[in-house]
């Protein structure tokens, strides 16, 4: 079998930990697959590198950031690949661009355009385990980009996917995907298998076990993805596209406190008003998720939708121009608020998740804010302070009624 | 004009030292002149990584150590980039292979093959200041290697000779060449001018400002080096074909303190004996320094040589068998000596630096094992416990009665 595992950055944080995935890796190497492991940096070298970087100057050079931090991933690879050699099975590191990783010149968030393997393939030919850095690549220019946060996860599987991999394993330091964070939700399950939607949606939810463009190009490409733990050796969570399991009515619960609601008051009720405000957020790169539009008074229209938190004061810059021109009275953001979710394609087929999930809010006193349902999830904001009681009340109400 | 500049890792040690540096290279850059810039891993970046690679293997691979230690330039060349950037030039950094740095395959100990400085060219035409990181190169199979210690300069240099540069200025934390180690000698005179030849014979008896490859290319090509202060500015030692000023009797006193003396007692007294010894020791890629070979007991000869004390034992190691075989008595490695040297050009037309030399030595009541000259240099082998008494006699001797 092709493998491509991935380690994060706590997974390889110092020699110990090192050695230890160095072992995982061999082991699997030694039972006959063939093993690609892509590695992100180790431990806070990442957040070590940009505290150098801010020291010269907070808003440096986009570009010179990511030669930067690329140099981080470069460490973990020689040092795994020497572990590995140590181990007494050979090993070669490459970079990012050796590895043939080729991406847009968005530095620090480049996206990847293509895999040319051909280097990791001859390799693997030579019977070597191939240790690629992640989060990083090569652009047009011949210049080092980087994927950012989390890109390690999209790198091992855009290798995957190129190579048509039959597995890629996520290893973590959790031991795989739960109906909730079992670090707050005592009753939180862990599911042995889980589909790519269920996952980006969770994913997406501020469930960050993986970086949800990793599980979008999984999905695209068919690529079976297992989460699981680099310190215990314990079956993970299965991430296919049927999954054999009867069908949950939810596979989890979710929340994420990292967001902003930009509320606009008193715009006109004029055709392309909206239109255009949105245009104006993703010209600034910020995504929008939950957007609520009502009628105001006088023929005004109010709009609020949310936004990640850290994009919060750039998303005001970007539209302020045009809603004061526009007669709107007050432009604000909000961060006092957290959006709860729960997730799972079983809720497709089955009635009443809506109102049970607002049952367990009530019983917990918890007031709703605003409201939004997909095919596979249902999201409410709520106050910021009452998330965690609000995911243990529902997670409760869905999970142990089945026991 | 085109200056190379190229700065140590002590010169970019912290956040302060980079901007230092940046405010060196701008000032240039804004004089009118195109400034490449060479720069080294930062302060103890490169023990840092060596110490965490032995931490998992003391013997590791070379190739994936070369791959850790690259990584130290990456931070330097960004870091400093981004500084400059900030003082409000444009700059780019530039890894190794990005700048064209082809080498050979000797993974620790590449040698640059050539410099294919196209992208410099390129980013310079764009008036940009151009940051490159030093010692690293690619090899033919796109493997990243490194030019052993000290080979930033040598980078720098390559750079100058490819470039056509008019002037290649390193950089370090002494204010020049002096008459002795200014640390130790207190009378030590800073040089204003000096030979490549001189320098090159300071840098390989172990006055460390210049790494010995520098010189060696600057000479073949022509380039006039200047050996200054990044801490404080002041002329500093010129490095040039032809020297202004009269010539000196001798320029330098030197002395090396990591020597060993290897001992082979007792081969027999037959051609291509001493042939075969320096032979395997040069296929252990061990450099010969002084050789002594004196008659023995019975048709025997004994051998006496130098190497740098880091390979004395696996000198030993080289030789022993062929040596034992062939009937020696011992194979002993002294390392209790040092080499202490006079250099100078004048020495060529003038008589009598021998024995001025020698008295000195007598003065100050220091035993003399073994001598050894060239055109430009005496050499003697002393107790190592003598080393700095014997330089400052010396160099009492040759510069005091020239006040």
């Amino acid at each position: 079998m092709l493998i491509v595992k991935k380690f994060g950055g706590s997974s390889v944080a110092d020699a110990e930990r090192v050695m230890n995935v160095a072992r995982i890796v061999t082991d699997s190497y030694r039972e006959g697959h063939e093993v690609v492991v892509v590695v992100s940096a180790q431990g806070d070298t990442t957040d070590d590198l940009i505290a150098k970087a801010r020291e010269i100057d907070p808003n440096a050079n986009k570009r010179e950031m990511d030669m930067l931090l690329a140099s981080g991933e470069q460490i973990s690879i020689s040092l795994l690949a020497m572990a590995c050699e140590k181990l007494g099975c050979p090993a070669i590191s490459l970079l990012g661009w050796q590895a043939g990783f080729r991406t847009d010149s968005k530095y620090s968030v480049a996206r990847i355009k293509k895999v040319k393997a051909e280097r990791i393939r001859a390799e693997l030919d030579k019977k070597k385990i191939v240790i690629v850095a992640g989060f990083q690549g090569l652009n047009k220019y011949d210049d080092v980009t980087t994927l950012g946060r989390g890109g390690s996860d999209t790198s091992a599987v855009a290798i995957a996917a190129s190579m048509h991999a039959d597995l890629c394993q996520i290893y973590t330091d959790v031991e795989g995907v739960y109906t909730a964070d079992p670090r707050k939700v005592p009753n939180a399950r862990k599911l042995s298998e889980i589909t790519h939607d269920e996952m980006l949606e969770l994913a997406t939810l501020g469930a960050q076990v993986l970086n949800n463009r990793s599980v979008e190009m999984a999905k695209k490409y068919g690529i079976e993805l297992e989460v699981l733990s680099s310190l215990k050796k314990a079956p993970g969570t299965k991430v296919k596209e049927v999954t054999n399991v009867e069908k949950m009515l939810i596979t989890g619960v979710a929340k994420d406190t990292s967001i902003a609601r930009i509320e606009i008051v008193g715009l006109p009720d004029s055709p392309g008003v909206a239109f255009k405000v949105f245009a104006l957020v993703a010209q600034a790169h910020v995504n929008v998720d939950i957007i609520l539009q009502s009628v105001g008074r006088d023929g005004t229209k109010d709009i609020s939708f949310t936004v990640p938190e850290n994009d919060g004061a750039k998303t005001v810059e970007a539209i302020r121009e045009y809603c004061e021109r526009k007669g709107a009275t007050s432009i604000n953001c909000d961060t006092d608020l957290a959006k709860v979710s729960v997730v799972g394609a079983g809720m497709e087929t089955h009635e009443g998740v809506a109102s049970k999930m607002f049952e367990a809010l009530a019983d917990a006193n918890i007031n709703i804010q605003t409201i939004s349902t997909s095919e596979i999830k249902i999201s409410v904001l709520i106050d910021r302070k009452d998330a965690d009681r609000a995911v243990l009340s529902v997670h409760d109400k869905f999970f142990d009624n089945e026991d």
